[in-house]
């Protein structure tokens, strides 16, 4: 069982990374007897994994509830907000209640926004049952929903005081997920970590096989990597910005598809390839890293091209609704080499408008 | 103008007090030239003070926007929090964007949690326009909406990084609404100031005519007292609770009428003086304490007894949901003499009920 910790003073949790995780108590540890748990989970999630640990939690006698909302990204709104409300409400759940957010990263951002402001915020707990929310959304603290005119727009930052990873519910997701949850590891190695670069490039087929030392290797060193940048900038105000590589184009593709057809991590891996033209045409990054990143991203089963029926204009038009811009200006992450990134501010429009054509032709 | 600082380290502010507040932009200094404020007020202050502050603003360099939301405490709702987000999304409002709150507590927490939920958190100022919200609820970074099933049940503890109390606003006040803002601060010479409350005994009548320097020493000495409270408690674990006398109780007469007929302040004098009887069948108060307070209550135009409609099972009903409640346990915010109170775990509900119906009866 590997563990790390997310160092926030009073606030400091652990992640626990191991399989079989929900035969055993232990990695729940921040829950005591008679504490009243309510597990909330997704219609596609619920018949494979919540009896199980609906039951362990039982058995070491936590008063268990649950609530199944329906699956999908459309799904993280005011209105699903508004049924867990409603259910806490009318169980007169308490301050002391503890939520457990059994699913991807929906789930667990629509349970950490739920947990953040009901009654002025309760714990909670994150059990990521997706390769993507395992490395990147169950950790940090960054809640939310979407609003029809944009992605995670609504929000808070609220900690879980646990996020448990268990590597068994790999098993079960399908490539298209899968993949997915690659788009962001590579991203990590972009972005941070030029010798976990060469690690993936030689393992992306160990991963493929869900070889477990590689997994928990691999995902090990992700979460070590956000819990660095965390640690020293927990509200997102200067470079915890790092970790959106690719992320404003990447938005720009969800908000346009509606939050449907194309996963995030697909979008995110066409928006890594834009991020990379973007920084070709600004002459901070080489051809040679760029191609390593696309051949990388392709065979992890990645686009490296955005939808067809999109044009530049409409990318610029949700990119300059980015939480990272002001005042309609442009910044954004860039790399300069594989293992570092730059914010660049105001970058012009057209020069982003050509690099995103660079991309899709 | 007085000035008061609320100490939260990097988060301390002031809180500016004085009358004709709305000429001047000095107490407006937070804000810089070209800094982007959208104005959140209701259809009922708007008319009066909407243009003057907004001018002012404008005179001043800063880009200005409103919103005009309907009055009333219903109106304190998701679809009212989903109006703002779709105002903000829709004119690509970002993260720099300051809000401020123009108008009673119903204006101000919402708007509040709008900045505190909106991208994750942004900038706000609260402009209180009546007694109730310039000495209670625009102060100390509570912010929140109603659900239908209880008061203040969703929200975020947010600090504004500014309070601007123009005390002009008292005169378009209606009677009702004036002595709505004096059960508040009746209660908080009851739970933290016996000199407070001898000073309001003898000048109660003084407040009543809105004699300038009455009304300037009184509000200071309440946002003294709340400011001491904040420092030691933001977040309302410990002490801040013995701001709450009377207020569980009151919430039940506000849940169970919805929000409407009788004011915050008038429930609240009615669950004051429940939790006084409570107090008295407990043994820890005293019989001519009890008078002097249901004597300030009545001069100050505020009811005493709860709705003649509810019974001692209602009151419980929505008294066990309150948010200091821990599975169904009744813990009370009581007086033990006159400016001092202490919380009382698990009182037991048959001695509520009685202590109720002697209210009432």
């Amino acid at each position: 069982m590997e563990k790390i910790i997310i160092k926030l003073q009073k606030r400091s949790y652990p992640i626990i990374i191991a399989d079989k995780l929900f035969n055993d108590f232990l990695p729940f540890w921040p829950l005591n007897i008679d504490d009243k748990v309510v597990l909330i989970t997704n219609d596609r999630v619920a018949p494979i994994y919540l009896n199980i640990l609906r039951n362990l939690l039982i058995r070491s006698g936590i008063v268990t509830d649950q609530l199944i909302l329906p699956d999908g990204e459309q799904n993280k709104s005011l209105i699903t907000l508004d049924t867990i409300f409603t259910k806490l409400l009318k169980k007169n759940y308490d301050r002391s209640t503890i939520l457990i957010g059994l699913g991807g990263g929906v789930i667990g951002d629509i349970t950490g926004f739920a947990a953040a402001t009901y009654q002025r915020g309760i714990r909670f707990i994150q059990v990521p049952t997706t390769l993507l929310a395992q490395v990147d959304a169950s950790i940090g603290g960054k809640t939310g929903i979407n609003h029809i005119l944009g992605k995670n727009m609504i929000g808070a930052f609220h900690q879980p005081i646990a996020v448990i990873i268990n590597l068994d519910v790999l098993h079960t997701l399908s490539m298209k997920e899968f993949s997915s949850g690659l788009a962001e590891i590579i991203k990590y190695a972009i972005a941070l970590d030029s010798s976990f670069f060469g690690w993936l490039e030689s393992h992306l087929d160990d991963l493929l096989i869900l070889h477990l030392p590689s997994l928990i290797y691999c995902i090990r060193r992700c979460c070590e990597l956000k819990a660095s940048i965390i640690a020293i900038d927990e509200r997102d105000q200067g470079i915890r910005s790092v970790l959106n590589l690719g992320h404003t184009y990447g938005h720009a593709i969800e908000s346009y598809l509606g939050y449907s057809q194309w996963s995030h991590g697909e979008s995110i891996a066409a928006g890594i390839m834009m991020a990379v033209n973007t920084a070709l045409r600004l002459n901070q990054f080489n051809c040679s890293d760029a191609k390593r990143i696309k051949l990388l991203l392709t065979r992890a089963g990645l686009p490296v091209r955005g939808p067809k029926e999109m044009t530049s204009k409409n990318y610029l038009e949700y990119m300059k609704r980015d939480k990272k811009s002001i005042s309609g200006q442009l910044n954004l992450v860039l790399p300069t080499s594989i293992g570092n990134v730059k914010t660049v501010f105001n970058v012009n429009h057209e020069l982003v408008s050509s690099s995103i054509e660079d991309t899709n032709n």
